[in-house]
This record gives C-alpha cells, sequence and structure tokens, in this order.
C-alpha cells in the first residue's frame, strides 16, 4: 500500500516504535509498542499497538496490520480508520500470546478484522 | 532460511535490536542497532549492524540481510559466518544513507556481498 506522504519507503523500526495511532478526527487513541517480525520469511507480521501509560502484567496490545498505518507528517502519527472504540473491540492479547506459534493465529485475525488484504498466500 | 534452534518464526523487533552479533568462533563483532522496514511491501529491507560504543556522527553501519541472522540461545546472539574482519570491508554508510532511496541500493550491495538470495523477485 503507498503511503499517501511522498517519503521514502525505508523506515526504521526504532522510528516506528513508539509513534502515535490517531484516528481521523486526529485523535490519539495509541502507540505503536513493538513490531513483531517472521523469522523465516523475511515480512512483517504486525505491529503491536497500545493504549499507552504504564505496563501492566498481562495487558493487552492489539496487532494492526503494517499496511493499515499510513504515516501523517502533520500529525506526526499514524493515522488509522478506525475509532478508539472499534480498537477496544478489536482482537487484542498478551504479548507472549500474540507472538505463540509463529504469530500466525493474531496474524489472520487482524487481517480479517481490518479487512487488509494478505500479503502472503 | 529456517532457524536452527527450533524457536517460534514470530519475533519482536525490540528483542532483536541491541542483540549481540558473534562470529562462529563466538568473539562478539557488533551488535543490531536497528532494523529497516520496507512500508510498500511488508518486507524487512536489512538488519543494521554496529560495532557498538558511543554513536558518533557520520557513524558507519552495516547492511546485513535479515535471513543471514541465526539465533543461537546458547551464545544469547546473532551467530554469522563472518569475521569482523570481513564485516570491516561490507558495504557500510551512515544511517542516512542506508534508507535512502527506499534502501534498495544497500539491501541489493548487502544481499550480494553475502550472497544471500533474494526475497525479492
Amino acid at each position: 500500500m503507498p503511503t499517501t506522504t511522498g517519503h521514502t519507503s525505508a523506515i526504521r523500526a526504532k522510528k516506528v516504535i513508539g509513534t502515535s495511532i490517531k484516528d481521523t478526527t486526529g485523535e490519539k487513541i495509541g502507540t505503536v509498542e513493538d513490531l513483531v517480525l517472521n523469522k523465516e520469511n523475511n515480512s512483517i507480521l504486525f505491529a503491536v499497538v497500545g493504549f499507552g501509560g504504564v505496563l501492566k502484567i498481562g495487558e493487552k496490545f492489539h496487532p494492526l496490520p503494517w499496511a493499515s498505518l499510513n504515516y501523517d507528517e502533520e500529525e506526526d502519527a499514524y493515522v488509522v480508520p478506525y475509532t478508539k472504540d472499534e480498537l477496544k473491540s478489536a482482537p487484542s492479547d498478551t504479548i507472549d500470546e500474540l507472538t505463540k506459534n509463529d504469530g500466525v493465529a493474531y496474524r489472520d485475525q487482524a487481517f480479517a478484522f481490518y479487512k487488509v488484504d494478505h500479503y502472503w498466500t
């Protein structure tokens, strides 16, 4: 999915992690906490989004398809077409569960929930 | 490329960044400083390896193919079949140069230098 701002398509993981997620009204709905990568086939399984604040044991995070994150320079955030309430009802689990069994279960759930085209065949 | 240790193939970027790189004799030759990701097609362009220490302006980093990093639990490091001297003569540049023009130039140089199969067509 092309980015809309015309910046280079190569981006550093360290710059992605910690970036805000906003809805289309500009309200901050979360933060990119991490990225889950596939060691076997060079692909990004999904981004891990949290609601920020102090991390608690058992805190749940949301897997979001990488392609659903479009960086908006003016907002200095990834702007997604979801509301905070929609994100609350989206697939979520602890970081350990998200990465279990090669991360495929939550990757598939996230892509189905957000209706993003699969990058895998 | 399959990992040799049988751990899950899903791995968090935050766990990768900061991990040591060792040669096959167990000598530490560097650290994963960052990962460069492709926003357009869901792929990992390359890992960015530095020799550690205090980061200096203009410091050069080495792009390494993601598939060339095999995690060794006993060493708690990615063990690569290169010596520190080989790494010193490998492609390297500042982080800004590495990510220029979609990162493709250094991705191609790194995959050619380390003779790693392309993941792209």
